[in-house]
């Protein structure tokens, strides 16, 4: 049970506090819209592989699978891809641009001072162009925040990986909704 | 000077990020907007000493020296409260449901995990309710974010308390834009 008394209990994860306080929701899904669809040279995949991974790191069950269930319906492959995230793409063909953001989105989990100018050169050298440099420690910032939002308001999440395939392509195709 | 080229190099902190990529900065703004002067049965005094107390425990000096400086703007008392917050207010007069609040907010500072039912009991314990608990938790979360994304982008900022007098004061007052 969460820390506080939602307005829906059986909402999982941030939807029941999205629930619970529609004047904080609205700029928070703006955000979430705008980093993981809005315009940028990282495809959507890419972008929600980061997030999954950032919410990974930071231990955010439902943050974790439910974007990389988005992911998978983004790139159109099987549920694999979650635990594949978990454990650092090992099997799965990225580029070498996306493992050098994922480094510098890894940093920036620990702390944002963990950035150095030798992460920035690695993802440049690999083709990262400055906005994407950006977008990418925005994006994991961003997690950093709504892992916390979740775990710290002690919401609860479905378990098995399969309970997030219909969540993760309604985040991919409809959005996060604006408001 | 940044890890990014941005447009210009002469605005500090979070400022010049905002700037470099505004589809970004509309929801950020936002958001900060709604949390720290939106409607809210906590004081913007109270929230701002939340926001700029965390970014103090992350090591973020642009955002802590700030919104330190924004609450001296809400409570009218001197800037030496910018160096109290960085010390755990020990001669300032704060009642013990803000005490408690700011321990919840430490605690999401450090993980979302780490909240405790506990926490929350003293929290409630201490007068506050579920919404003033939400808020807390989610402004921690968000200055997780704001703190890792000025950060990890390594922008400069301005030294002594001083020079964020007049900014505070336009957080204050004026506030975090809407667009």
């Amino acid at each position: 049970m969460a820390h506080i008394k939602l307005l829906n209990e059986e909402l999982p994860g941030i939807v029941g506090l999205l629930n619970f306080r529609p004047e904080t929701a609205r700029p928070l899904l703006l955000l979430a819209e705008t980093l993981l669809r809005g315009p940028s040279s990282l495809t959507s995949g890419e972008r929600e592989i980061i997030a999954a991974s950032v919410s990974w790191w930071n231990g955010c069950h439902f943050c974790h699978t439910s974007h990389a269930a988005a992911a998978v319906a983004h790139l159109q492959c099987d549920l694999g891809l979650i635990d594949e995230i978990k454990n650092g793409l090992p099997n799965t063909h990225v580029s070498e641009k996306l493992r050098a953001l994922l480094h510098v989105a890894h940093q920036v989990q620990r702390s944002g001072k963990d950035v150095s100018p030798e992460d920035v050169a690695r993802a440049r050298g690999a083709g990262a162009t400055d906005q994407e440099i950006h977008d990418t420690v925005l994006i994991a910032a961003a997690f950093c925040m709504f892992n916390r939002y979740v775990d710290g308001l002690g919401t609860w999440a479905p378990e098995p990986n399969i309970a997030y395939k219909e969540m993760g392509e309604r985040m991919a195709h409809v959005g996060y909704g604006k408001s």
